[in-house]
């Protein structure tokens, strides 16, 4: 265990302008009574974002293209084979400095420092900053790197926000067909982002390589009981249908207590009729957030949960009904990547440590594509998607450091 | 067991007249699309209710007054002491036909009956269809029957509807001061009432006596854990507030399941903050309804589910704290009147079963002045404060008929 990591590298790495950088977004979009940051896709804020991203990438010595999707891409060196770090610079209602920033920021800084430098690289390095990741405003995210591994769907692309405006809608017409979005030249994709949990910090480090992304299955329970009058009804003849929501709750927080694997269950969200303080609830409807990062056993679990809810359901004589909400591949990252970062943490005293990511992220959606990895930063308290989410500079450092001698490693 | 029951004086009720009134009070605030009926307190639907029943009060027979709250009053013979009568005519929103009605009607059809009989009663009968029973408009109920047993306080009187208005600025002047509207005189309170559970009809029975009415004490459970990203959180690092409040609903279901009394207790209403599919509930309220009509045995419970919830809570690590939102006393039914009306039951060759109420009742307060006991007619399938709530004609006569012989007892 080690809080402190030595300097070695650190001067090649401007600090101040990193973190200058990173403090300038953040006043972008910036509520100031919150301190909650809103800076959604196809805003002005966004675009406001967009342009200072596309700043900071030309003063790193880079080209900046926008692919089909709206991607801000910047280049730096030649050659068809890419070299690619990044992650996004859109924000959930109210979020936070770091989520996303961190890694379009950090990244822009590494190219920078190997412009600099005069470092011409072998293969082409991209900073790509990603199109809606949070997926605040179309009911889904990963919008930008879906588009860039060719998984967006026409049907997707129809999707549409609060006011009825599409995603198709705000596109320019020269950005079709979809199928020209999809990249295949890509041979490795780098992304820094805060860890969002509390994994690095009960471990008292800095960084950590993650190993795979956990992805959810969504479900939504639904039960019937009868709702009668809480003083006229006897307990013995009751169907309440919270009382067996409440058995369900434990019984998938046993199931997963239970579990080897690094599988996390939630029931997040639950909703109870009528909801009145003297009428036995009569109907619970609740949602189960069930993560892994292998897709077989993560399905085995799923099937299991599902099995020991209904005998709960039976055995009350409440009906039980689910309805698949959200079903996401889980993603193992690249073995050789791993290596490299662990090898960079090593080299600057740092205990190499693996974690998995339950939170979603672009990589995900790159990983379909071409060999990725992801280099996850101590978050405080694991807090994110709110003001009060917090990296700290040293551990920023820390981490750029490391992913820029990655990168170098990878492109000599 | 017995479904049935027997002709027995049935000749001496007018069975027709008092199904037919039941009928035309229950099309005053009926809403025709849904079945529902809207009679809430000082509204034109319970004006011309209580013109309705006036009216049948004088063609029983009686001379009919209001008192200060409001309260309609119809008396029947002479003498200072008084065997009152009586239930209520308002409704919930969207209520049924027979809650309240049912007990102001019979009474009426059985004074009517002794008025055709020219039966002159020992003491003065009083049939009274209380104020304002449900609580729909002021956030509190029971205000008739509260003003007559002296309890209604000027506080309670200055309380106001969603517009405004209070319940005092309603009233007439010459209705004050409070303190005339109690009632010293009322030697017995008779009530039937719609059960509203179930444990009539699983016992075959048209008909019970009640010993008790439950009074609840309604508490406001809040737990505060740490709200966080679902993925990115491993089980063992949760402070999860829904999988504690799970843990403590069924808690308070076993302990109701293991008393011995009748006492009951639901969770009803619970509230799950921020309520997201994809993060760990970081707090959950909850109440508990908690009824027993032994006072002292409901007192301790309520003390051992608080300690208990408590410990789950500590276990946990997730704060707690308890509110009290009402605490009301619990009343047990005069032995005199219950021995009475059992012995008129046999009469009709109906098994003589005692039970409890667990929902309130006017007689709750009539309690509180004068020896009160309650009969229960048998609700289809539990139902009530809904338009399918139903009672039928045979049960209706028959506790009609078992309300007579009861009230011929008592006033020969």
């Amino acid at each position: 265990m080690n809080d402190n990591h030595s300097s070695f590298a650190k001067s090649l790495i401007n600090e101040g302008r990193l973190m200058n950088h990173l403090d300038e977004l953040s006043r972008i979009g910036l509520n100031p009574k919150t301190g909650g940051i809103n800076r959604f896709s196809f805003t002005k804020e966004e675009e406001e974002a967009n342009s200072l991203i596309k700043k900071y990438m030309e003063e790193a010595g880079m080209t900046v293209s926008i692919d089909g999707i709206g991607n801000v891409i910047g280049s730096y060196g030649q050659g068809d084979e890419v070299i690619m770090l990044g992650s996004h610079i859109d924000t959930v209602p109210e979020g936070g400095k770091y989520d996303g920033a961190l890694g379009v920021i950090t990244a822009i800084e590494i190219v920078h420092s190997l412009h600099e430098q005069q470092i011409t690289p072998s293969v082409r390095i991209e900073v790509v900053s990603f199109k809606d990741e949070e997926g605040t405003r179309f009911g889904f995210g990963l919008i930008g790197s879906k588009a860039m591994a060719g998984l967006l769907t026409d049907e997707q692309l129809n999707n549409f926000d609060e006011k009825g405006n599409s995603i198709k809608s705000m596109l320019p017409n020269h950005a079709f067909p979809l199928n020209k979005w999809k990249r295949t030249n890509i041979k490795a994709y780098l992304e820094m982002h805060i860890e969002q949990g509390r994994v690095l910090e009960n471990q008292h480090l800095p960084v950590g390589v993650v190993t795979g992304i956990a992805a959810p299955i969504w479900q939504e329970i639904t039960l019937n009981g009868r709702s009668e009058h809480a003083g006229a009804t006897p307990m013995n003849v009751r169907s309440d249908a919270l009382t067996a929501a409440a058995e369900m709750i434990l019984k998938v927080e046993e199931l997963l207590n239970k579990s080897d694997s690094a599988a996390v269950g939630t029931v997040g969200k639950l909703h109870v009729t009528p909801n009145g303080v003297n009428v036995i609830p009569g109907q619970v409807t609740f949602s189960i957030d069930l993560r892994d990062i292998d897709e077989e056993q993560l399905e085995l679990l799923n099937g299991h949960i599902l099995e020991e809810l209904n005998k709960i359901a039976t055995k009350r004589e409440i009906s039980f009904s689910s309805k698949l909400l959200q079903r996401v591949t889980p993603v193992k990252t690249d073995y050789y990547l791993q290596k490299l970062l662990e090898s960079s943490i090593k080299k600057h005293h740092i205990e190499p440590f693996s974690l998995i990511s339950g939170a979603g992220h672009d990589a995900m959606n790159i990983a379909q594509i071409a060999p990725v990895v992801m280099l996850f930063v101590r978050s405080k308290d694991g807090i994110s998607h709110n003001p009060l989410e917090y990296s700290s500079r040293e551990d920023i450092l820390t981490a750029t450091h490391v992913l820029y001698d990655t990168v170098l490693e990878l492109i000599n």
